[in-house]
């Protein structure tokens, strides 16, 4: 087991009817003002809105709103909003949606202290300060509301990349299950994926953080379990409470202790998919991209993998458990390949240069040009 | 699920080599000096000692040394280390050692602001301010390097009571496994027996945390597997590792969410046990009451064991999975009964008597005095 150094500072409040708790924590923390950032309203339509106001109000908050942040939030869009929260002075952001409200949330906290937001992306300028986030969420997948990771997208050089800060963890996450109830099912598919898929980057790292795997081995199963239940009924609460809680696990620090920062590639991939085409819902990319990786990987190395098809799986074969991971996704309706994506062949080779653009590709395998090609054929 | 708050804003810094780093992490937190609290020696022996005032001297941090904390540590000896807090004004604790030492550390960091740091295990003061709290552990299996927990005996009455403050989360814990090298056999088997019962305190509470029991499964079998790993080479470093850090996780707040608290019956009588003779380890006390507990209570809640003897156990009667768990004492050479432990039968009403000073014990099941000679009798 490598040395690891773990740190989380983020209070969550979890369950039924604490949304309402926001007031209060923004008051103990000495919040006068805040920037509210939001989606694209579905938090007018599930009460999480009204809910949010009230609390603000009857804690005597001032707070301003900014709207209209988009799955895979672009840079343009974080430029506005921290033109806003300057201007307004407000002491704290709060974000109220899911991963991309969040992570644009946590780029307005430090980039009204930098020339450009976009510099820390691409190594330019470092953090160095950033204003208190508060969240609530209200899809589970990034695992952004218990991290300090974000990530955007400059939509002009089709550019989809992260960046991570112990100055961007939440000071306080409100995670209410209970109103993911009106997602459809194929957003809490995604999500489900995405967390899952968070997993998978750590756990083929090494085998020796034995503890690290086996609490990774308990969340897939819980993701897998739970979102099979939310197909049958989606107002299963004590599924929503447990997907929920395990796609924070998922990107907390706890799945990945002693597995040496994990691999990513797949996870680099999927950005230059949804990069070029911001249509593509992440986690759908992951499901599609996730498989393939580990199709040609373990052609190169099997023997990474055998812990995972007994203990994840339950299976004897990578084959035979990757046709198990495909007939879950296919299960629930998501896409196994890349022309389910709507990806035309002709643009693979687009995908592969944004792709080399990026740096290096991956810890297991370094992915260069030719195995990027043939994964996405894998893929495709 | 139910449900909860989670926060933990200690930074553990974990491996080989980490505790040279000690006095930069105290220098950070701009500590100019601290009490190092000790116990009996063992750190002269292992050479953690000489690393930590290397690390000191190196950072200019100044301190005074208190040794002497025994295994279940008195308030009689923690107000002897208030005292010599106070007198001379240090900034921090530093706490080298295991349970014990991390429990007088926490209880001295909050006792310097109060009366009498016994008032605060008996209700009569509340925790208020602590000095900040650094750790070195020495042996794993309290969790103490990672909660705010500290328990402590009150000799001359017999009581071994506990508190739980916020203000008590150690700032920065430092575990290098490989010191844990030089610990004899029986002193990791009683910190893995320690850690095993913090999570089974809290799977039979309710089904509906799945994705936290099957964690706790999952930190319940690696301790397992390691513990007989370790039996068979001390210095297996992954298992040491693997061992150390699911004691961590298991009572950090992790294996306990929405699990209602967790029951805590057992911990009392154990509590009882060793207040009534200070010779037997607490792991130890524990892997006699345990399973006593459980057949206890599943005659009277068959049903609320089965996942713990399907998933847990892997076997198909609480009867077997009972006869695995005290086989596993066995083959560790520890205890199984209150006469290995060298209790007589003639003690059992005083520790009955004394449990019944202890106010409410147990949630699954309240245990009254017949409950108590019942359960007392079966470990017997």
């Amino acid at each position: 087991m490598e040395s690891f150094s773990f740190y989380n500072p983020t209070r969550v409040l979890f369950g039924k009817g604490q949304i309402g708790k926001i007031g209060k924590e923004l008051k103990k923390a000495d919040i006068k003002s805040c920037l509210m950032i939001a989606g694209g309203g579905s938090i007018r339509k599930n009460g999480v809105y009204d809910q949010v106001c009230e609390s603000l109000k009857a804690n005597k908050i001032e707070w301003i709103e900014s709207w209209g942040v988009q799955p895979n939030p672009t840079v343009e869009k974080v430029r506005e909003m921290i033109a806003l929260a300057k201007e307004s002075s407000v002491d704290a952001i709060l974000a109220v949606g899911g991963g991309s409200v969040i992570d644009s949330g946590k780029a307005t906290a430090a980039g009204i202290f930098l020339n450009d937001i976009w510099n820390a992306y691409v190594d330019k300028e470092k953090i160095i300060r950033a204003l208190p986030i508060f969240t609530i969420l209200t899809i589970s997948g990034t695992g952004s509301e218990m991290n300090g990771n974000s990530v955007l997208t400059l939509s002009s050089e089709k550019k989809k990349w992260s960046i991570s800060s112990k100055l961007l963890y939440p000071k306080v996450s409100i995670i209410d299950p209970s109103i993911q109830a009106t997602l459809s099912f194929q957003q809490t598919v995604n999500g489900a994926i995405d967390a899952i898929s968070h997993i998978l980057e750590y756990i083929f790292m090494n085998e020796t953080a034995v503890v690290t795997r086996n609490i990774d081995a308990g969340l897939i199963k819980t993701i897998v379990k739970m979102t099979d239940r939310l197909q049958q009924d989606a107002n299963d609460y004590t599924a929503r409470a447990n997907l929920a809680w395990s796609a924070t696990l998922a990107l907390n620090g706890i799945s990945g202790v002693g597995l040496q920062g994990g691999d990513w590639a797949c996870h680099s991939i999927e950005h230059a998919l949804s990069a070029i085409d911001p249509k593509i819902a992440h986690g759908e990319g992951l499901g599609v991209i996730f498989p393939a990786w580990i199709e040609y990987v373990s052609e190169r190395e099997p023997n990474r993998f055998s812990w995972w098809v007994k203990e994840v799986s339950e299976e004897d074969s990578v084959a035979r458990a990757l046709r198990k991971c495909r007939e879950t996704l296919k299960r629930w309706g998501s896409a196994t390949n890349l022309r389910e994506l709507g990806i035309r062949e002709s643009q693979l080779p687009e995908i592969r240069d944004l792709l080399l653009t990026y740096g290096p590709i991956g810890e297991i395998v370094r992915f260069r040009a030719e195995d990027i090609e043939a994964l996405l054929m894998l893929a495709y």
